[in-house]
């Protein structure tokens, strides 16, 4: 039990010292560091989180983080509608945009297939995004980008049984990125470059 | 430049990726993770942040971070009002009370005397100490507990000149803290232990 001189301070510290990784002495040292700051500080701090809090939604096609009901992707003019990216969550989008060598649209599962977290295909929006493709002349390929774990094999596999009755190319990522790495710790240059060597799924096989 | 979805989301991680150690990747992280959280957590957190800034004062005894003009000490009738624990900030008066062994009150500093820092003696409390002790009979002892560090040192050696002409004894926790340490890291037994077997400061040499 810590000893507080302030329940204020307690209350906030405890707050901090919720969010993962964030131990007990590292959010009195964050809490205390917000103190120091002019007093326009916490104010645009907290401002911030509630607006996110209040105001942001899931985008309705790609499920992506968004201030709007449709997402900038979504609609933007100047992204190619054909191509739809599968990927697990916001922080892989972030990445693939930053290597700037895609410019279709997106698709998040909000996570990934994985029986050992309880997380089965119902949990992600794989539903949403076959019901996406259903008589949707524009998309011609459906790429998955997810990360190369035992997790995102299994997520690959069963995204390919659902989604081979359509009639669209469906390709995989480049293996450039190493057996076992997080996709969003990638450099830019091999998240690139795997990018535009994706491979296509042979429909007469398994994946 | 990161590429985001949501400027709601941007302006979030924005925010946190300004506090101390936090880089965009652990911002995102955080943001992510609040966000997944019921749809309380993020009004809490902001509020408890809100709270903070808007009604923490400093104790005008002892200076600590507090919830009303007197601290939760220094308006404590079970405290030994003969004692005062002379320490950097409020980080250190929590290791103190986590060691139990300690029941006087205490004048947090602020800091301690770093020229490389650019933090002097007028930075710090010590003029109001000196206020504190001045026609004060009750105090019968000033106990230094700041970092044994070089500026730990130079404050303890600047304080000693500055309170000698006070009738009262002058103690520095035991060395059993290992030089160079930083106070707050201690374990509690050996900061425990540091403020049992204090040594007091002979008046007629240099501490």
């Amino acid at each position: 039990m810590e000893h507080f001189s302030s329940k204020l301070l307690q209350t906030a510290v405890e707050e901090f010292s919720r969010l993962p990784g964030i131990g007990k002495k590292t959010a009195l040292r964050l809490v205390l560091h917000m103190l120091k700051q002019d007093s326009d500080t916490i104010g645009r701090f907290s401002e911030a989180l509630m607006q996110l809090h209040k105001k942001v939604v899931y985008c309705k096609e790609c499920h992506n983080i968004s201030d709007n009901i449709l997402c900038e992707i979504c609609s933007s003019s100047r992204r190619d509608r054909s191509l739809i990216c599968v990927v697990e969550d916001i922080r892989d989008v972030i990445a693939i945009e930053n290597t700037g060598q895609y410019h279709g649209l997106y698709h998040v599962l909000g996570g990934i297939i994985s029986p050992m977290d309880g997380i089965g295909p119902a949990d992600l929006t794989i539903g949403a995004l076959a019901e996406r493709l259903t008589g949707n002349e524009e998309v011609k390929e459906v790429i998955f980008a997810l990360s190369t774990t035992m997790e995102g094999d299994t997520t690959n596999f069963y995204l390919f049984k659902k989604l081979k009755v359509f009639d669209l190319k469906i390709s995989v990522i480049a293996r450039g990125i190493a057996i076992g790495d997080e996709l969003e710790y990638a450099d830019e240059v091999t998240l690139g470059r795997s990018i535009i060597y994706r491979t296509e799924y042979d429909k007469t096989s398994q994946p």
